[in-house]
C-alpha cells in the first residue's frame, strides 16, 4: 500500500534507546529525508527524553522543509502500543515506566505518535523495507540482552500480556543463570554481554565487549572462536523451536552482535542441518539487512500505515478454526 | 454462536485413527446425542475407510432419528483442511496419502465434511466444550509420539506449511534419537512410546507399554516414577518455551498418556516454579477434560461453524502492525 503524501511533509520514526535517540524522515516512498542522532538524556526522565526527541525532530524538519504529519518511535522497555505508554524498563531510564510518551511526543511535534517496543519495531522495519517477505517471521535481536518479535500473517503480534516473542528468555540452552534470574535462557550465550562473560570464564580475561572477543576470535583465538560458536549454535536451536511451533521458514537477526555474523554463521548453518524443522522446509536464519536504521524505519512504517492509509478493508469471511 | 437446528437434524463428529474409528452426533447445543466405535480397516485403502465411517454414521444416524446435516473428521496424518485430502500419513494407513477424505466421506453421507488433524480437532474440541477460553492456547497430545497445536486469537492456526504446534519435535530435552531420526525431541521422553523405551533402558524390562510403566510407579518402582518425572520436567520446558515465545499462559494436554497425570503432575508444578514465562502471568499446564470425545466433538465443532453458521463480521480495521 503507498500513500500519497504532498512534497512539503514527512513521516518521523525515532528509536529511542538508553544512550541515544536516532531520528529519520521518510517521504511517501520510503526513502530516508534526512537522519540525525542525539545522546538520550534517560536519567532526567520521561519529559527530557520527549523534548531531545521532538527537538531532533524539528531540525530534521527544518532540514528538509517539511512538516512531520505523523511518527513512530521504537522505544526500549515494555510499551503498551495501544495507548504509547511505557509500561516497564530498566533502571537506567528515570521516570520512564508509565511515561506516556506517545501523548508527550505528540503534542510537542503536532503530530499524531505511534510507539512500538524498539525489537517490534526493528522486525517491521526489516519486513517493510528489507526483502523479507510479510508472511510469518521471528526477528531476534542480539544486544545487551537478547529481545524477539513475531509477525504472523504480515501482522505484529504482541501477545495477550505484550511479551509475545521472548525468545531469549527461553530455557534449554546452558546451565547458567540469566539476567533474569533463571537459568539456561538463550540470553546467557546469545547476548553481547554473554559473549564477553563467557569470554571471560574460560580465558580469564575479564571485561571484553563482544566485539572485543569477536576481534580475538579473527585473529585466531580459539576460545573466542567457541563462544561465538556456542551463541550461534543456541540461537539456531532457538530458531528452530520457534520454527517447530509456528511452522515458520524465516528469521531475521539484529542487534550488535551480527557484527560477528562471520563468527556465528557456520554454527548457524551446522545446527540447521541437524536441527531443521520437522515441516520439511529449510529455515532460514539471517543478519538484518537495515542496520542502525531499522528501529527508526519500522517505527515510521507502523506510523504511516497507522494514520496515513485508509483501508477500506472486504469484510472477511472468518471462520473459527480457520486462519484469517 | 449458537445455531438452531431442526430437531430432525445432527452434526456429526468422527475421530479416525490407525485403529478404531469413532464417531458421535451432536445437536444445536453440542450435546452428545449417539456414539459408536468401529475398527478402522487401515490397511484396506482410504475408501474402506471413508464407507467405515460412513456406515457407522448412518447407524447413529438411524438411531437418534436424526439426518446429518454436516460433518467434521479429525484424521490422523498431515491434512490439507482446505480441500480435505490426506497430504501425509505412516505407513500403516494404506493409500491414505493423496485421499480425499472430505470428498469420499461427503458423497457417502451426503452431507459437506471438513477435514483436520486429528489434533488439531482435539484442540478445538477442548476449547469449544470444555472450559477453556478461546484466546491463545497450545494443545500437546501425547500418545504414540507428541503432537501439537496451536489456538490463537480463537482460531486454529495451521502455519504456513500445514505444521504449526508440532511441540514434540522441537529439540534440547534429551541425548536421545527422535522416531524422525533427529536428537533430543520432546517425542523422545514424553510420548507412550518413549515412556516404555525409557523404562526398558533403565530397568532392563522391555516391553512395557506407558500404562504398565504408570502401574509400575503407582507400586512403588523408582525407575517408572523417575521416567514419568523426566516426561513432566520435558513437557512443562517445552510449553515454558512456546509460552514464552507467543506470551501463552494455557497449554491443553490430551492423548493416552494423560492416564498418568498424576505421575506427571509433580515434575510439570516443579518444573514451572524455575522456568515461568518473562511474561510474569503464571502458566497453566491441564490435562484435557474431554477424554476420548475431544477429537470427533472438536471436529464437530468445526464442521458446523464452517458449513452451519452464517456470520456477517463487522469489517474489522485490520492495521499492518496490529494484531486483529
Amino acid at each position: 500500500m503507498s500513500i500519497s503524501l504532498p512534497t512539503d511533509k514527512a513521516v518521523l520514526g525515532v528509536d529511542i534507546g538508553g544512550t541515544k535517540i536516532a531520528a529519520l524522515l521518510i517521504d511517501d516512498e520510503g526513502t530516508v529525508l534526512a537522519r540525525g542522532v542525539v545522546p538520550a538524556p534517560a536519567a532526567e526522565g520521561g519529559r527530557a527524553m520527549a523534548s531531545a526527541a521532538a527537538s531532533l525532530a524539528e531540525r530534521l524538519s527544518a532540514q528538509t522543509g517539511r512538516s512531520i504529519v505523523a511518527a513512530g518511535v521504537g522505544a526500549a522497555g515494555v510499551v503498551d502500543h495501544e495507548t504509547g505508554t511505557i509500561r516497564a524498563a530498566s533502571e537506567m531510564f528515570v521516570d520512564w515506566a508509565g511515561f506516556p510518551l506517545a501523548d508527550e511526543l505528540a503534542e510537542r511535534i503536532g503530530a499524531p505518535v505511534r510507539v512500538e517496543n524498539d525489537v517490534n519495531a526493528f522486525l517491521l522495519g526489516e519486513i517493510h523495507h528489507g526483502d523479507t517477505d510479510g508472511a510469518d517471521v521471528l526477528g531476534v535481536m542480539l544486544g545487551t540482552g537478547v529481545g524477539g518479535a513475531i509477525v504472523l500473517d504480515g501482522r505484529l503480534r504482541h501477545g495477550g500480556h505484550g511479551s509475545a516473542g521472548e525468545i531469549g528468555h527461553t530455557p534449554g540452552y546452558s546451565d547458567l543463570r540469566c539476567t533474569c534470574g533463571q537459568i539456561g535462557h538463550l540470553e546467557t550465550l546469545a547476548s553481547g554481554t554473554s559473549i564477553g562473560l563467557r569470554y571471560a570464564e574460560r580465558s580469564g580475561v575479564a571485561g571484553l565487549s563482544a566485539r572485543e572477543v569477536a576481534d580475538r576470535a579473527r585473529a585466531g583465538d580459539r576460545i573466542a572462536t567457541d563462544v561465538y560458536s556456542d551463541a550461534g549454535r543456541a540461537l539456531a536451536l532457538a530458531c528452530a523451536s520457534a520454527a517447530g511451533i509456528l511452522d515458520l521458514d524465516r528469521v531475521v537477526v539484529g542487534g550488535g552482535v551480527i557484527h560477528a555474523w562471520d563468527l556465528l554463521s557456520a554454527a548457524i548453518e551446522a545446527t540447521l542441518l541437524t536441527d531443521s524443522p520437522v515441516s520439511g522446509v529449510p529455515l532460514i536464519i539471517e543478519p538484518a539487512k537495515l542496520g542502525t536504521d531499522a528501529v527508526a524505519l519500522g517505527a515510521a512504517a507502523a506510523a504511516r500505515r497507522t494514520f496515513l492509509e485508509t483501508v477500506t478493508p472486504v469484510p472477511p469471511l472468518v471462520l473459527e478454526g480457520e486462519t484469517a
